[in-house]
């Protein structure tokens, strides 16, 4: 893909937000990841405030196409999928480095309406995508008629995000925890209790 | 009770920590918020590192005493008194500026041993609890005997994480997963599959 100026000074944002941390990332860390001068930078975007706005942006794309790259034939297969995505090491997008800096914008949420509101979207693309494919096997009676949808999402998006900050935090893998989260599928959202998830099988 | 100065100065620790989050934290803050001056801070503790190393130590201290008081007669009701201390708004044991600044605290993690390993000992503490009750369940036949404490105990433990971060970034009450663990611990961790967690029903 052939970069424009915008999208060249994004990825320097990335690199140098791994490199540095949000809370000593400036314009001029910017520049230095990038081709382009700390002034062209100014000039596309409005200071280090607006810049992050549009890297969240780009990051909310991005998360989406890839939460929305899992397909399956069955709303099983497409939980599994979803999941995999979410929690597996393969399916892992970004590098430590990466995980930690979100994990400090995270932070900073309360002090900052634009993270904020980016973050909400975030949450809410991960919720809408769970609840809508436990919705879909409840209406199609692959999953137990009993299951609340949007309490199952909830659920989810939780456990989801506190993996995420156990692997920042403590350094620990994600991909048990969706070994335990599949078979807790299999055995309590599927309807008859005793199918499986997996693709193929 | 009667603080002696270490104590003292660990309280203002707290309030600093509240008012100006870690990244802006000082010794300079931390004296500020005591009748103790920096000197003698600098006497009691070795540094910023030094203070922050006691200070999370007393956090874990008050926080195993407070799962800890989580009580029951049953597994059921132990599990459901240590949900209600760990996720509802009642059970909260802080206010939203604490909150904040503790995930600010577990984004340092990967940059520093000492918040590390505390986070790990955190993080322990949580898992081995809920391990303990969902056996204890196992054990006395209250609880399924298919279910794999380890894992129930893992996937809870990242639910919990998960919940906090939320509240945090994005605002978000837990008193509604706390409903919807109980009502799933309920259906599908007993046993007989109909009972409650509920004390006294």
């Amino acid at each position: 893909m052939d970069d424009g100026p915008e999208r060249e000074i994004l990825r320097a944002t990335y690199r140098a937000l791994c490199k540095h941390g949000y809370a000593d990332l400036t314009l001029k860390e910017i520049a230095a990841e990038s081709d382009r001068s700390k002034a062209l930078i100014h000039y596309y975007y409005d200071g280090k405030h607006g810049l992050f706005d549009a890297f969240l942006e780009l990051l909310y794309e991005e998360y989406t196409d890839r939460i929305d790259a899992a397909t399956g034939d069955t709303a099983g297969e497409r939980l599994r999928s979803l999941l995999a995505v979410l929690l597996t090491d393969e399916g892992a997008s970004s590098g430590r480095e990466f995980r930690t800096a979100l994990l400090e914008v995270k932070a900073q949420a309360p002090y900052n309406d634009t993270i904020r509101e980016h973050l909400v979207e975030f949450d809410a693309a991960l919720f809408e995508r769970l609840e809508t494919v436990v919705a879909d096997g409840v209406e199609s009676d692959e999953f137990d008629p009993s299951v609340d949808p949007a309490r199952v999402a909830e659920c989810l998006t939780a456990t989801v995000q506190g993996a995420h900050a156990r692997r920042v935090a403590i350094d620990d893998s994600t991909d048990e925890l969706y070994e335990t989260l599949v078979d807790h599928a299999e055995r309590h959202l599927l309807a008859d209790g005793t199918g499986s998830l997996e693709v193929g099988r």
